[in-house]
């Protein structure tokens, strides 16, 4: 067991608080029972599992540690003292992981009927993203594309607010340049963006089956390169003094509002 | 000008981060050039606007310290490296103000048609209260009455999240009991509910125009005496492996819902 936080694997999973240090080690860190035993009902790869004996409680939570390490998971136990360095949580339940991150190229992604993608231009709050991932998950979406300078999805407050919904999407990265490139070949798939400046209410319009929600970052919305290759942009309409609303929450009214058509269309209650 | 982080008026800002301080004086504090603005042309009720002449640039911010000054306002100087002191920001803008909490008795309340209230039950992270407030901002909503155990929404998270939507919206906080109490003398006013557990569609239900929206806490939901409470109780589907949503997003889609149902009955589409 290891008892000093001085450690040099200590350190190391320390690190991975550093988006840096995620990007050049692909690796990611997550802590807690619930989201560890949903990576790997998940199947996610487990570089390391580390458990904290002393706190480890659970029946649940030690069954999980038992069948992981039946199928070869390397586990560093560590004392309490130690799991409280590495852990950001208040109260650590004793049970955290070293993950490998898993990224799909664009190439591979494939734009499916009633299964929605969103594309996220510099999106800048990782609470923001862990929450799209959430609500994008519940209405039955495929992934999300992220453009640019945008937050890392791998990032603690981003893995937790996400709330597992991580281990369920594609997760993509690229550049606006190659996704402009991409969605141009695509034949079939509709890119749909948002603007306060858009006349076409997104309520009243009829979305097509396989698309790709567009949304801009929190501060700058999306630019007129966003907007003009946009097959159809739409408001949300307001009528406070606000003129924008949280980015998470434009997104699931989005989201939220495409799903409930393609409910209805299986319903047959729409054409 | 106050050059010493140490004096007794610097200190008694500082401590306005935390709540206990807050609703022994029931004042705020709030920082930024478009807030402390936003508050000024509210009509808020400010104690102290505090300025850093070394760190205001813009001109219309000094234009915001004339009026307020005119307005007899009182202002406290504070050097740069003070102000750093008292900030919470990066980059702090060099304009911060203490304000006066306003809230609405209970009693006072009055629902009306097309204006929905959120009731919230413990809800424990001021970034959702914050997105919350700004999302019924948005779709012309009264306020928000705060249940038992809350967050307080003059947490400066809560401010920030808000955007300005905290002076637009009535702030209420009663007990369970009370808000029981006074709910069931209310004629006219439905009291609705969501929960996973429900079987009324959150879509298909056709929602009274005089309503509160009643929310559960992040962790626990709608307890079932809360439940017994709501008029109805509607659920959002939802078909990934996620069994709930984030509290800001769920309850921006059922008002949007809400709001949807009201746009289109005011141009006569529905009955």
């Amino acid at each position: 067991m290891i008892t000093s936080p001085a450690n040099e694997q200590v350190k190391r999973i320390r690190r991975l608080q550093e988006r840096k240090e995620r990007e050049r080690t692909g690796l990611f860190f997550l802590e807690g029972i619930r989201i560890v035993a949903e990576a790997a009902e998940r199947g996610e790869a487990f570089e390391t599992l580390i458990v904290s004996p002393d706190r480890l409680q659970s029946d649940f939570a030690w069954k999980l540690v038992e069948n992981l390490r039946r199928n070869g998971t390397p586990i560093l136990e560590v004392s309490s003292l130690v799991f409280e360095r590495l852990s950001q949580k208040e109260g650590p339940q004793g049970i955290a992981a070293v993950v490998h991150q898993r990224w799909m190229p664009l190439g591979a992604v494939s734009v499916e009927n009633g299964k929605p993608w969103v594309a996220l231009d510099s999106v800048a709050d990782p609470g923001n993203l862990g929450t799209i991932l959430r609500t994008l998950d519940a209405v039955g979406g495929a992934g999300v594309i992220l453009l640019d300078q945008s937050t890392d999805p791998y990032d603690p407050s981003c893995v937790r607010a996400s709330m597992g919904a991580l281990f369920d999407l594609h997760l993509v990265r690229t550049s606006f340049e190659q996704f402009r490139d991409w969605i141009k070949r695509q034949t079939g798939v509709a890119l749909i963006g948002t603007s306060g400046a858009a006349k076409q209410d997104y309520h009243d319009f009829p979305y097509p089956s396989r698309l790709v929600l567009l949304m801009g970052s929190e501060r700058l919305g999306l630019q007129p390169y966003h907007l003009e290759l946009c097959d159809e942009v739409v408001r949300i309409p307001m009528v406070g003094r606000s003129d924008s609303l949280n980015l998470a929450v434009a997104t699931a009214v989005v989201l939220y509002e495409i799903f409930n058509q393609q409910r209805q269309k299986s319903l047959g209650v729409m054409p």
